[in-house]
């Protein structure tokens, strides 16, 4: 039987601190850290909790990517470099393989953008993994909700809606063969945390606003447009589907573009001055980079076609507490 | 229907930051916080869960308040200042009135510490509370485990058993009067971190080890022995027992001082030479300060009763993997 100690040592206790920022690691009442001096500390969380953001019998190596990726997307969308995280972990037993599993899906992805685990909790109880993270970022360089101006442009990281496809797939909302389930699937269970771009976009002074997308475009927009007082036509064609996706018919494509969630890209508002910038930055980090519409004084938000014909369409963004 | 944005802005979202630490507080990506420039950071995270820590149906004032005691408990142990934390939360369901004193009760204790809540997440799921707390203190200072040594003196702040105590009466283990078992379920439901105290050893530099006893003095205070590489004696008729638990039979009493749980109180080792400074920050900030033991180069922890006496005792830690 794994005692609580021997979990954390087996699995999540590595031998030294990864950065020098760490003063003190796992095992104490509290982890030490030394944050640069002069910089801002960026902090989120964010709580998985089974059957509401993973199936059951989820693999633990893709849960344990996806855990921390969501976290690092936050740090991406503010513009900081990851320091580290603590990860608060309940568990229904200590069961071995999954924790080798998972431990190895959240290292992996921790070891390639220098981000330490540094302290944490692990209890009894139905899987719920919560992770804070920890990112710092000059005074004045954060991505913020309630920074975009009008006139600025919209751009949207990578491509969206293959997370949705996949969740669809897996629902039997619509049937996909299974080479495109699995490669739309990838998405869902490991999205791409945007932490280079962010810090480019951020460190060159080159968008105003930001957030990533998580519950779909046009919800996630929504709070950028509500928290800046402005308004938005966005341009629903020139949305950048994922690769599945994009060999779907135009509505489906359309609606999981705009509104589909779990896409973990980030989209980022900027003057129009900083276009070959922006696309050099993407360049720089590999990313895709696409401007899909632009920030306008008019409230609200408005969609229109590849014509720019104005779009009706029914979207939602996602709500915890609604049941859809 | 209360939706998620609505739930935060009603309970969580206050008028404006507490602290001029917090540069951006709940509603973007992250928050952003501005450490003081040459301290170092503490961080811990704490998970609670249904039946597991708190029985269902838990008073969600206490609730509120215990969630951020166990928090602020961790950095008093470490003797850092409290700065602030987030909050992840996973709930059955968007419950008016539990939210409403989960709220007053997690602000009420906030605000007693100045310690701002910065962000966090809602979800729906199996109640599951999360908090990560952040502090700050000098480097130096911190109050490590690793660091009691030989010929120091063992303190325990205020007094221990009375939560094990109530948990004892609610589970029908023993018989307590009606008024008693209330007394000591205060001590079980709305623990005092303290955090004075931890401040002022660490900022007079008059520990050298010290943690929060959550899982039973024996069983905490041998991490401290295990981290320093020192053994220790305990008296544990000096061990000082709470109101209601020092009227009842002294097994009892000894085995609950000795490992009971749930205490969130601290144990430090320090300097004979510190003994009279200890006591006075001790009357500083209205907390007792008891000796009860000291450090010694043999390994292990030995138990003796009031007259120096070996004791033996069958006592077990708190292991959240074990069925105990």
């Amino acid at each position: 039987m794994l005692s609580e100690f021997d979990l954390i040592k087996r699995y999540f206790q590595r031998a030294r601190p990864a950065s020098d920022r760490t003063v003190l690691g796992i095992g104490d009442d509290c982890a030490l850290l030394a944050p640069s001096p002069g910089r801002l500390l960026a902090v989120s969380s964010d709580m998985l909790v089974e059957d509401r953001h993973f199936f059951a019998g989820a693999d633990p190596f893709q849960l344990g990517h996806k855990s921390l990726a969501v976290n690092l997307s936050d740090l991406a969308a503010m513009g900081a470099v990851p320091l580290g995280f603590t990860l608060a972990l309940a568990l229904p037993a200590a069961d071995p393989a999954w924790l080798d599993g998972f431990s190895r899906g959240l290292f992996a992805l921790a070891d390639a953008h220098g981000c330490e685990l540094v302290g944490g909790d692990t209890t009894k109880g139905p899987l719920n993994i919560c992770i804070t993270i920890f990112g710092e970022l000059a005074p004045g360089q954060a991505l913020r909700r309630d920074a975009a101006r009008i006139g600025d442009d919209i751009w949207i990281s990578g491509t969206l809606g293959d997370a949705r496809l996949a969740l669809a797939g897996c629902l039997g909302e619509i049937a996909l063969d299974a080479d495109a389930q699995a490669l739309a699937a990838t998405r869902l269970h490991a999205p791409t945390p945007r932490v280079a771009l962010g810090r480019l976009l951020a460190e060159g002074r080159l968008a105003h606003a930001a957030l990533d997308i998580s519950d779909g475009l046009v919800g996630d927009l929504g709070h950028i447009l509500a928290a800046s007082k402005v308004g938005a036509l966005l341009d629903v064609d020139a949305l950048p589907a994922g690769p599945v996706l994009a060999r779907q018919a135009p509505g489906l494509r359309r609606r999981f573009t705009a509104a589909g969630g779990d896409d973990y890209e980030l989209c980022f508002t900027a003057p129009a001055a900083n276009r070959e910038a922006i696309m050099a930055a993407g360049a720089q980090c590999a990313t895709a980079v696409t401007r899909v519409g632009r920030i306008e004084a008019g409230p609200g938000l408005r969609l229109a076609d590849g014509d720019g014909a104005p779009l009706r369409m029914q979207l939602q963004g996602w709500d915890h507490f609604s049941d859809r």
